[in-house]
């Protein structure tokens, strides 16, 4: 049974423009509907797409999209946005779901200007697109959707500047809600708070010192004053700020409520008993959270630093409000996060900084300038490396490459919980490099058995068990493999390789690797991301002159796409029997 | 013979506070004759140290270093600072004049707090060490000394934005001489002119919207001035800002009126003739040059875009003002110079972005998210990689391991002149890729003859000379070195290596390295930078299941600093006789 509603009657954003505001307000109100039970069905950004959707409204009804363009801001409140601009079966038909991605994607719609999934990008986009305009003399609109909490970034801060001095149409909407992810850090964000609490009235004003016209929406879920406003600055020939006051989450009252844990949700968050407690369970973030609270007691210069993702560790508000003064969420900055935390540690003090392995991205020279060719000792933890069905937008498997061939750095693997701890301890206690460890993403491994290693001995890596002919080298979450892998040569060909926990992904055990000559004809190496640049090359490179036959396996150099992860495994041959295949012609 | 100076009784910054003002004003005369002379003598930074000679000696005098610590942003102002802390013999002696590095060098001194050479690090540093005091619960001052051209770096912003919340005692001094290294891009710069022009009463001021308390210095070239206002400021338990108008080159008067040109100058420029006028010699500047003219001829939508450092590339003013509206200096932003050209690029323009190797490392994000998720058909060009003498803060030996290991990006490596152009024609005219070209450092070499090569043929390597054995392959201004290899091969072992010339950085020729198999026992890669995650490992690595044996040249994953390039180049073995002595055992 197909209900009559507005939706129905609105397939592209031209159709938005009959509609009296009446019907946009029932509009608004079905699509609500329609994003709370689809997001509560599949997971996703909750808060974000409700703060948004009277704004996209608005939008669409006053702009010409696609003639007008808008750019999103990290576009992880692109939902409305999708459900006028002819994909509503996305959220209508739960059988299409998961047809379209989270985030804007060129590939499904004209209206959709980039694949964009990190933040504070869309006012250096929109910068680009409005002088493309002018330099072809073309006269269109262009918009950039911004978040608050994307503003702290360095490319965002950067491209309000540059945006500034255009010399015609550029229009940044401000999705200010008070929120990033978690709260917001940094001063801009006190002169928002300002900009608020006087109506957009305030002298000090941020946006107007860079040079931008500047325009205030007190009720930013009210279509009615949204439509007043975009109407103003339509065709505006200038660099204009409209500074919206939303509310995440706006219209689901436990989002409002609870704006951090509606950010994004899992699948079915919103029927869950509210007296279902989670048991608890040890895993490589609460391993984390113990060592930095046990540190804190021992050493009060100990500071765990994080760069807007707290939760992405499971840095929740009652661990940060343990934490107090010895925590610094730096806003989305990693830039900062990196150089903040070499000079802590240079004063002496102990820093832990927190990056998920996507975001790491995000700073690369201040880790090679800042970081490492002043040697400082600190600890970064790199969560959630390795290869994953993630958006395009979200891969993790780019931080070996980046990371791993930068001098000085000392990068390591830990295969367990025993040696996450150890390796914890070693850089923790440590003067003389800078240390990133690669938490594992997958389950806790444990050995039950304290590792002893002494870690300042770099490139050490571990036999754990001899064997001969073949040599398989396991990284870090990947020695679980190498064990099957292991197995499978042995049931297959009837020999015992070799299985080696190399520990250190930034220099290689020359010594080890020379011993290997001796009764080994070939060596495998296995990571967990993207060979091009990694850990297996180097393995190779030095038996390059060698007769030894090196086989690395590892992801692609490529940008996959929510692709199933046993399709990825299978793509990359990093099953045992595929292994054992390939090896067949050198054994 | 030893005139009596002032300078003579000052050795640590303790012996200022002893002089008078008098005596500090004449100080500052002979530490202004030190520095012309020594400068005018190796090269080095003029226009910012003489800029901010009255600026150290009155922090100095009024601070209490190195328990005030300062940190200096770029660290290419330091002269002064280095005669006051010990150094002085740098400066006075000219057989020590290279002793001491043209940046801050904790190795030289207790009053150097960071190797620093890149910009827009010093607000983030300061912070760091700031924190690490109030975790300590100690007390002392912390100072960063920040030029008004680093301010529109990301990190510089995020910085200011995190140092603003600081609830203690961080100053940073802006030192505002209305100029970068050329002049200055953003909106952020309009508001620094509208307080220089209302001597720092002006309500709009992007500094406090931040937060920081705000104090300008109008003359900041006064020595007393200036140490009225850091008394003032001493031992203050807020984030402040102390805003010095400043001469860039002052008490230089040719640096005073050609402040671009005397920002760094080489050696003997103060004894040329002023009509001397260097003859014109053809480069791969000039050729970059003659490229961009032409397209923006051919097509308005064409653009040249750069980050704060035009004169790298030889974009004089002249240049820049005959491309006008079809040239974007964004100021020192590589982060939004990346997302800008991509999106010029999406919206049909043709970006031709510029960017040095050693700063192409401030962007790596932008590159992959913005640009090559998006696939947008830029034109990137790489000046300046590999080997040199170079300060460890400006080595540009790691840009093909950032940029190679990308998806979808095209890395190109032109051998001579014509292989440039017909890469650049390429590039210019193709819709698909970003591709970046790494612009030949050293000499042009030409063929004479015209590159009719379809570069839309990916990856495929070019066989210059057909041999047997070896196969060496000669990575763009290394193919030169690849044909001596060849000429020593021949002359020590007398067979007739297969030279090869890759051209694509980012892929291999398959077919090619397939057939190679047939006649050859060994591979040898040539490139000009790191080999750690760089080109020759993903050869080594297609050969790693074959009996082909595979030597790869290229420099360490190491920071080296100033070292001599012939010690480089044998330390790396990247001579013709040492790479025949590796091979010998191989053939």
């Amino acid at each position: 049974m197909i209900t009559e509603t507005i939706l129905n009657s609105v397939n592209t954003p031209k159709d938005l423009k009959k509609l009296s505001l009446e019907q946009l307000n029932t509009l608004a109100d079905e699509m609500r509907d329609l994003i709370i039970k689809k997001v509560n069905t599949t997971g996703g950004h909750m808060g974000p797409n409700l703060g948004i959707l009277e704004t996209t409204i608005a939008f669409h009804y006053v702009f010409n999209s696609p003639v007008d363009k808008i750019v999103f801001d990290v576009s992880h409140q692109c939902y409305p946005h999708k459900i006028l601009t002819g994909r509503k079966e996305g959220f209508t038909d739960s059988d299409k779901y998961l047809k379209y991605t989270g985030y804007t994607a060129p590939q499904e719609s004209e209206h959709d200007l980039f694949t964009v999934g990190h933040t504070s990008t869309a006012a250096s986009l929109a910068c680009g697109l409005a002088k493309a305009r002018d330099l072809k003399g073309e006269s269109y609109n262009v918009v950039a959707l911004v978040g608050d909490g994307s503003l702290s970034g360095g490319e965002a801060l950067e491209g309000l500047d540059n945006a500034a001095t255009l010399d015609s149409n550029i229009i940044i909407l401000i999705n200010d809600n008070d929120m990033s992810i978690a709260e917001n850090h940094g001063g801009l964000y006190k002169n928002l708070k300002e900009l608020r609490d006087t109506t957009g009235q305030s002298q000090n004003n941020f946006f107007k010192t860079l040079g931008f016209e500047y325009y205030y929406v007190e009720e930013g879920n009210n279509i009615e004053k949204l439509i007043e406003t975009f109407k103003q600055v339509k065709d505006i020939n200038k660099p204009t700020i409209v500074h919206l006051h939303t509310q995440k989450g706006h219209g689901l009252k436990v989002a409002e409520e609870n704006r951090e844990a509606f950010h994004w949700i899992m699948p079915h968050t919103l029927d869950a008993k509210p007296d279902e407690q989670a048991e608890f369970q040890e895993d490589y973030n609460s391993i984390t959270k113990d060592f930095i609270l046990n540190k804190i007691q021992e050493n009060k210069t100990t500071i765990a630093i994080c760069a807007g993702t707290p939760g992405v560790f499971g840095f929740d508000s009652s661990f940060r409000n343990k934490l107090g003064k010895n925590y610094t969420d730096v806003g989305i900055a990693e830039e900062h996060a990196v150089a903040y935390s070499s000079a802590l540690a240079k004063a002496g003090a102990k820093p832990i900084l927190n990056l998920m392995s996507s975001f790491v991205q995000r700073t690369y020279d201040q880790m090679s300038q800042d970081l490492c060719l002043n040697n400082s000792p600190i600890t970064m933890l790199i969560h959630w490396g390795g290869i994953s069905p993630a958006d395009c937008t979200h891969l993790c498997t780019f931080d070996i490459p980046l990371i791993s061939n930068i001098p000085n750095m000392v990068y390591l693997a830990p295969t367990s919980k025993e040696e996450y701890i150890a390796m914890l301890e070693y850089s923790y206690s440590q003067n003389e490099h800078p240390v990133a460890i690669r938490v594992p993403a997958g389950t806790l491994t444990s050995s039950g058995e304290k590792d002893n290693t002494d870690y300042s001995i770099l490139n050490k890596f571990k036999v754990e068990e001899s064997g001969e002919k073949v040599a398989i080298m396991g990284l870090g979450d990947f020695f679980e493999l190498g064990k099957s892998v292991k197995t499978e040569l042995k049931n297959r060909f009837g020999f015992n390789a070799t299985l080696i926990n190399p520990r250190f992904i930034t220099g290689i055990d020359k010594d080890l690797l020379e011993n290997l000559k001796n009764n080994h004809k070939v060596v495998i190496t296995l990571e967990n991301g993207e060979l091009d640049g990694g850990f297996g090359e180097k393995i190779t490179r030095y038996y390059g002159n060698s007769d030894i036959k090196v086989l690395n396996y590892g992801s692609f150099k490529e940008f996959t796409d929510r692709t199933p992860y046993d399709e990825l495994m299978t793509r990359y041959r990093l099953k045992p029997e595929l292994i054992a295949d390939d090896l067949k012609q050198l054994i």
